[in-house]
């Protein structure tokens, strides 16, 4: 089997394993490819967590799996999980060589799996694609490697950066083609997180309305002083609707949980608000891989000022609403043009009529350095230090 | 002679009228291509006011041209002007056909050229390629048909839509790259159009900073009331300032005029400020084709709102200032969505690591409907209607 062969096979993996973009979550998606005698004989993908996994389908669609080559997006895993370890089931059918995209990404298990089928006599050869592979589930392995989900923030905005009128009136700036990919970018996601302001002024469902199979989005309300209506119209929808407060108030949480919501308190950050951190810390406890944020200026800049963004993306619509317009980021830190937000462009398309613009929030040099001069003199707390290690892995990760 | 290579022929004619496109100001740039047998034997373009037109210069390039097919970018002229009419020289050397890409859009001299060439028993065809010549001279058509420049306004902001801090910083937002392209703009261009709030935050130079023959763009300054300090920098630059004002105050006038600038006194709005129409009826008496504005948010809204902007040529680099920062319109006339400003979108490419985007404003079919409505009731003033018609024009425009 030559590299291109390996290439072409695994692309056809990764392509079975994004049939699953929708539908696999807490679990990442993985694709399984069979091949003897340079034919495909065999094809699967996981489809939903508690199902089973590619390797497992790919095997359950062929009789005889003896001798094959199985591409696999992901390391098999060693473990018993819900399932039984796909490695015993590649073992036990005689596969005879195994390549993976990418090794499991959880620390406590990368390489086993690999370990053992190699100690099985099987030939193992792992990092075909694997880029595109860990672009498939970058939730998954930011939460598995850095301890938090990947954060991508949604935005529709005019041409000259209004996201609302100054009576907050916004409907509608972006054309229907963006809201459609938009309801699409919440499907892919494990939960949209959103202020209590954008709540209180539209009232919003915050679920994913596509005409394909998904698991819904978990909504994420931050509410720090638990001002959610008790009537609130995802009060009354399907799915989990997660309030988190830094409010003691118990007899304000007790009557929204009898609403519906799950409650959760949460470290405030010294000023009376959630700690973004702490919310961050608490949604992979929740298992959240992909957060999508939909939220005004507030929140969307104490995100990006707390280097909490790894993604935007922006609907940009042919229109002007002038500067008495609502704005995309509230950054009061920023005063000079030394302490401006640096992006990276990593895509710009026409959607509808809306140019949409997809952008990486970049670690700027000029802080960073400041902040090396600011370690030196003991100034940082713990806290401070941890933002800006992500800021130094956020760096490494680019540049690679 | 088949209708391909006609427009063969005329895309090369084009080509080369392109090569005046920094110097023929106040005049159209044309192209000329003489054909015989199939074969260019002769070619030439306006490089000049003053200087021979495009059919003279391609007749001077060739010995014999009789019998000879000549394509132009626009219609020959049959009048004296500073040179002799070229419908003449055509005729004198037996050139049996002429092809032009579209008529003098003068509506004083227009198809007299073609008519004379006709009289002279010349074949003669036009509208070949028109589009694209009407492109290439829109400032100059504009000012013909319309009485006003064709005005482009320049913005360069950050991904939110911000043009500086709050503070006024803004060196630099955009890529090196962008603002070389923005030297490009200002070569095009008869005139840079810009306030004196812009002048006394920047003291700008104004000129087209480029390695290739060009012809200074005037420099116009709007200064209602004439608060241009003596000093600034553009007075002591080559090329012309004026200085459009409403102030009536002589001495100022006068002392302004000894520092070098030009003074213009021109009709206000009502509210002290410059009426932006007269402004643009005043560039036109200055034989300025094409104007590109450089200014902040107060005369590009005013602009906007007058319907005086014809494109807008946006530089947005991939960075955040966050929503203190100045926007690109004020429009208090905005306060519900069906008020918004709508654009179409031209054109969208990267410019160093920026994203330059080239928009129309469209009327907005909404204030339309309500203009008529108003009409009916005759509550608009001359000057209202004027600017409404304009309206209609672009609308036909863009249908067409």
């Amino acid at each position: 089997m030559t590299a291109q062969q390996d290439a072409m096979y695994m692309a056809r993996a990764l392509q079975l394993a994004k049939n699953g973009r929708y539908t696999t979550d807490p679990n990442p998606r993985v694709g399984c490819v069979l091949v003897r005698d340079n034919e495909i004989i065999g094809e699967g993908w996981h489809v939903r967590a508690g199902q089973g996994h590619a390797e497992v389908e790919a095997l359950k669609s062929v009789q005889d799996a003896k001798g094959a080559t199985a591409y696999v997006t992901l390391e098999p895993c060693s473990h018993h999980g819900k399932t039984p370890p796909c490695c015993d089931a590649l073992i036990n059918v005689g596969i005879s060589r195994v390549v993976a995209a990418m090794q499991d990404p959880n620390p406590l298990v990368s390489g086993r799996g690999l370990a053992k089928l190699e100690a099985a006599g099987i030939e193992v050869i792992c990092g075909v694609l694997q880029e595109d592979a860990q672009v498939l589930n970058r939730g998954f392995i930011k939460r598995m490697t850095v301890g938090r989900p990947f954060v991508r923030s949604k935005l529709a905005m005019s041409l000259d950066g209004r996201t609302a009128l100054a009576s907050g009136e916004s409907k509608w700036i972006t054309s229907a083609e963006s809201r459609a990919d938009v309801q699409r970018l919440r499907a892919e996601s494990s939960a949209i997180l959103t202020g209590i302001n954008t709540v209180l002024a539209d009232d919003p469902a915050l679920n994913a309305r596509v005409d394909f199979d998904v698991v819904q989005p978990v909504r994420v309300i931050l509410d720090s002083r638990l001002q959610m209506p008790l009537n609130a119209q995802m009060a009354n929808l399907p799915g989990r609707t997660l309030i988190l407060t830094c409010s003691q108030d118990q007899a304000k949480q007790q009557s929204l949980q009898h609403a519906g919501f799950e409650v959760h308190q949460l470290a405030n950050d010294g000023n009376g608000q959630l700690d973004l951190h702490a919310v961050m810390a608490f949604l992979v406890k929740q298992q959240i891989n992909e957060v999508l944020v939909e939220a005004g200026a507030i929140l969307n800049g104490a995100l990006l000022t707390a280097c909490l963004i790894d993604e935007l993306v922006v609907y940009m619509a042919p229109c002007i609403l002038g500067d008495q317009g609502r704005g995309l980021f509230h950054l009061p830190g920023v005063t000079t043009m030394a302490d401006k937000k640096i992006l990276k462009l990593l895509d710009v398309r026409q959607v509808g009529g809306d140019v949409r613009l997809i952008l990486e929030p970049q670690a700027n040099p000029l802080q960073f350095k400041e902040f090396l001069n600011v370690i030196k003199t003991d100034e940082l707390s713990l806290e401070d230090i941890t933002v800006e290690v992500e800021a130094v892995r956020q760096i490494r990760h680019h540049g690679r």
